[in-house]
């Protein structure tokens, strides 16, 4: 029998991240893959996650909304309480040998909850990292409610351990990102045109054929008062610095209606006429235009981590990716228009681009599954110390 | 301005646990009391203990229903979520300036959750400890969600750092439990007849007489299957050794309805003529019954801790309590029948009454309202290795 | 493509009462049967329902907890709130052409509400009928989300009508219980004990040879207070005139605990020699354990409803019957221990056992699944008064 | 003791709908207004009716977050559930003598199932009416649940009992809309372009010194997946015309994401000179600027209610208002742009403003509190036929 692996995908970003390793455990004789996509994976607003998922072939087993309007922080905790609710019920019907879930979005505490309450081994990807704002506490409760840990490199697996983890329970992967950045290193080189074609978003049309920098920022929900302030250092360094740009929507949690409206309202009081703005792209459409750009711009993870490994430059704004191992393509900066228009400029025409294979070599999907159809799942821990 | 303090109970032996603190907490200048009383604290098949509550004084802000029917582990997790999203509205609404979750019981993780999130300083009493089954990983995960960190003893102290919080935050401050345990040695001597009156409680009608023991044995999460058989066990053993006792219910959690009904089958088909079963004592009764006994049987965390401070010997069956830092007064024994009444003959005829205070000197709760008013709240935390 | 029908039970007596009508669904050619199990129904305490129709050969697709603890007012409602949450989830992944839901318990609004709130064709078994209590907002409610209406007699079908509903979307089909009364009384004779035998059961062994009696009385939800004085002027009754008596435990509703607890109560403190209690038994079990009785005493509906077709004569109590057709085997009483007692003496001594086809012919079921596998299902309404 | 009135506002449209009845209720010795804000009335996109509650003076003794992102009919449902549960909570606490629901939007169900549920009177104001859409499901239901119905016009009242509800129970007030439509006429006529200052808004600098046109378009629910066709119907209408027109965002429902979109798409790739968009205004100043407009176009019940007495002009759209009794402002036109330009044309040059009493007389705040002080508050009922 193989052993059934629930994989529950509650966001964009969280896709991207584990879709290799989704790929490799439905592919794994000794494994049987079971579905669920929840939360913003789900809405039109954040990309509708779930419409890729399906065109790139997987079937789902079930889709969960559980995200709840307002965007702040008590409705980021009323979602998490929903979730858990409703999880609980999907984990009771699909019997699953184990459930994974991925890094630490608020959301994904939810599964955590699930699964370790109803005694399934909980299967944590992405464990071990440091970063700012709530993030960092979510992750690590994970880790402590977690049974086995798959990292990406080995200081996650360190700082696992340190916490009172088992060390046989702990494994270095790499980070399946890093697969996607692989394959997109490995790809036919595209017209960005043509891969830009069919997403429409908004805004002026912008000649690329000069280099272009992509922008994506998220709120900070520990800063989320301050989000719309934040969007607006960005905006303004990179309305006025004129670089081709192509930016992207921040993804759901407290504060992004502020990062939102700060770009709309932006957008409706200048003539924005070198940025175009985009909602989602499929991951390797995404990675292939941060491969052909001059560099990335704001504070998403991207910028440490793929981006290490393709060795695309990274102006990285604020406190967001705090504490987080990266490579030698980051450059970073305060929530300072001019600070970060320097930045920009720097990287712009920047011509080296050292590669670092710190998140992995790009084979994290594989060795995802094949630890996952061996491991040991006793649910049974205690700490040693 | 005084510090707006949210307790949230959701147990009878939480409340017991927290209850000196949150007298402390009432009374002291700098401090403001926000009770909320939520979960199996507002059941009457868990003792009711909202009544002893409002009885003992306590102006109760927010009552909250949120167990689910059926004491497994599906309903352990979706009670959990429920308690998350109406913990939101209500700290949402009271806006206190700090929550306090008390030791590690499954729905203490909505408490942790609604309040992290919402970036409320989380503060956590009891963490540290190490213990068997879901416990184990539901109190560590709170660990790394809390900002502030009142702990019982220096060993948890310890553990509590070694996971990466930072020393400042974590106060030595004893365990509340144990200023019960204080007063009740300090209080006149009073018959146990008149004790027990008033309670009620099913079964024959015992002679205490010549010496009795309390019994007190929940079922173990992680083994919840095994739930009925575990207590027909202790059942076995304390019925065929006639010893005088007075056993107590066991507490919401999934497989008490496996205990319970175990033991109403036991005495459907036994004659039990010398155990007396009763739901819920007040705090200080059940001290004075557990002083003036010859021992304590079960696997409770009371045998454990106020028996440690009290001299009071203790049979302490199976898992839960493994890993507690323990006093002289533990023997520890497995779940058979025969080992449990040999441990408990010998326990029946001991004369000698070790105190130990590894849990307290009996001023915890002062302690913990002294820190809560001058501790620094801030939320933002990082693994520092 | 055949219909999708789900259909959703969420108690014991609702299985009951549907079972036929599933039989049918199922075995139609132009029909697909969805079943979902949920509330009471799993739940062990109110008889596991979901056990016995798994061994009567359903396939079962999804169950949802839901019920809170607590038996009152503000679970009830919070358990129709959880129930919907989740229902809507179940009906977004099964996709059903219609959904179905039976009668009037509380928690049956939360299958109308969350079927009709996505314009899923609603299908209500048994409106129009009349009695007490808070069943008759429900029932009337549902009316007015329903799209289809299935009802058990001519009366109702004015009922509705009047209330503003279509004609041609009201249908006479009878009650599926009365299918199953129908076979009771087609089926072999049985040897009482035989049935009982393996249902176990508590209280005292009861000699059945010379007549007996059935006893089954719910809390009603409007006077829940008084569930536990209701419950012991029926027990006194009982007790007092000896009759050898079967008494069967009440379903989950706010105040079954205030019942149950007086029944705990009552036979701790006196000796019912005549008297064993059952929680559960198989509804053709059941049938033919009324069959064979000298009447029914409580207040349930298949008193008024199966016993009408089967002509078992009933004393009903109280007002939770109020306003229900009935037949000639109907004696009605008041709260009093006094007028039962002689009720069931009159009953016990009785002869004839007239019989009336009120709630159909008992070929409902297969009327049900004709009507679904061609009826109208558009959901558009407005009132035409 | 006065009597504890609690009213749940759910939205921007039912805040205005119940304002002077608020009003009333606080005013009125004999009753003590408790004020529950809820759903959309708390969130940004929707207006934020909260802030303009707290404006206005009214204490709010709680807020509760319960509306799901997704807009779609799976969210509805979801959202009524949860708000179910937490509105329990919330009655609990408060101990209401009744609670007061407003009119027939999805979430307005969840008040009335809580506090039915709970045995608390139910008032229903605007029960009785005839619409198109789940909005007449809901209303009709509602009425079968409530116990006190609070009608706005003598053909709803005969509705109500037609349905079988006590005529001694349902009383004529008008609507209290038509309260703020009586002091705008009264109030000092002012300076539209003050009127609007301060409320931003998107879209061009419109000249409205020649006359002006309203528009407000809601999405239907039970044709939710045309929600962007209609709204393109009525952009292409009113952008071709060439009208000044102040547009304003619709409510939150399934489909408004559509309707949303629509607008902002068209608004990307049509330049619109001639509209203003807006998100909300204060119920006076709408109003105030629908008495100075030339019309108002749409499917708004404001087209059909306050409009009557104001006598503006609208032209409605769709089935939206279907069967609602209207007076001799309204045009009823199709899905159809022509139709549409051509109703405005007319509308826009018409000079008679007939006003019309249909749904009151301008007082009805000060009669509901009235009714509220002094009605039956029983919640039994029974079918009477």
């Amino acid at each position: 029998m193989p052993r059934k692996v629930c994989v529950v995908v509650t966001a964009r970003p969280s896709y991207s991240r584990i879709r290799t390793a989704l790929e490799a455990i439905r592919a794994h004789p000794d494994l049987e893959l079971q579905l669920v996509v929840a939360a913003s994976a789900l809405l039109d607003r954040y990309g509708n996650a779930v419409n890729v998922i399906a065109e790139e072939g997987f079937d789902i087993d079930r889709q969960v909304y559980m995200i709840l309007e307002g965007e702040n922080l008590v409705t980021s905790a009323k979602s998490t309480g929903l979730g858990i609710a409703e999880l609980a019920t999907v984990f009771d019907n699909l019997k699953p040998d184990m459930v994974v879930t991925v890094a630490d979005r608020f959301e994904t505490m939810a599964t955590a909850i699930a699964a370790s309450y109803m005694n399934l081994p909980l299967v944590h990807v992405q464990g071990g990292e440091v970063t700012g704002s709530i993030d960092e506490k979510v992750r690590h409760a994970i880790t402590k409610l977690a049974d086995v840990h798959l990292v990406s490199c080995a200081p996650a697996r360190e700082r696992v351990i340190k916490m009172g983890e088992r060390p046989e329970r702990v494994f270095v992967t790499g980070c399946p990102s890093i697969d996607l950045a692989r394959e997109a290193v490995a790809a036919e080189p595209r017209d960005i045109t043509d891969t830009l074609s069919g997403y429409g978003g908004v805004g002026a049309d912008v000649d690329l054929g000069e280099g272009y920098i992509v922008v994506l920022q998220h709120p900070v929900t520990t800063e989320y008062e301050n989000a719309a302030e934040h969007a607006r250092k960005t905006l303004r360094a990179v309305h006025e610095g004129r670089w081709p740009t192509l930016w992207f929507w921040p993804n759901v949690d407290a504060g992004s209606d502020g990062t939102s409206s700060a770009i709309r309202h932006y957008r409706e009081t200048n003539a924005l006429r070198q940025i175009h703005f985009y909602k989602n792209l499929r991951p390797m459409d995404f990675l292939s235009i941060l491969l052909n750009s001059r560099g990335i711009v704001g504070n998403s993870s991207v910028a440490i981590r793929e981006c290490a490994y393709l060795g695309v430059p990274a102006v990285n704004i604020g406190s967001r990716q705090q504490g987080r191992d990266r490579g030698r393509n980051v450059r970073d900066v305060a929530y300072d228009s001019d600070a970060i228009s320097k930045a920009i400029a720097a990287m712009f025409d920047q011509d080296e681009r050292p590669q670092d294979m710190i998140y992995g070599d790009g084979s994290a999907g594989r060795q995802i599954a094949d630890t996952l159809a061996v491991c040991d799942l006793s649910i049974e821990k205690m700490l040693t110390y």
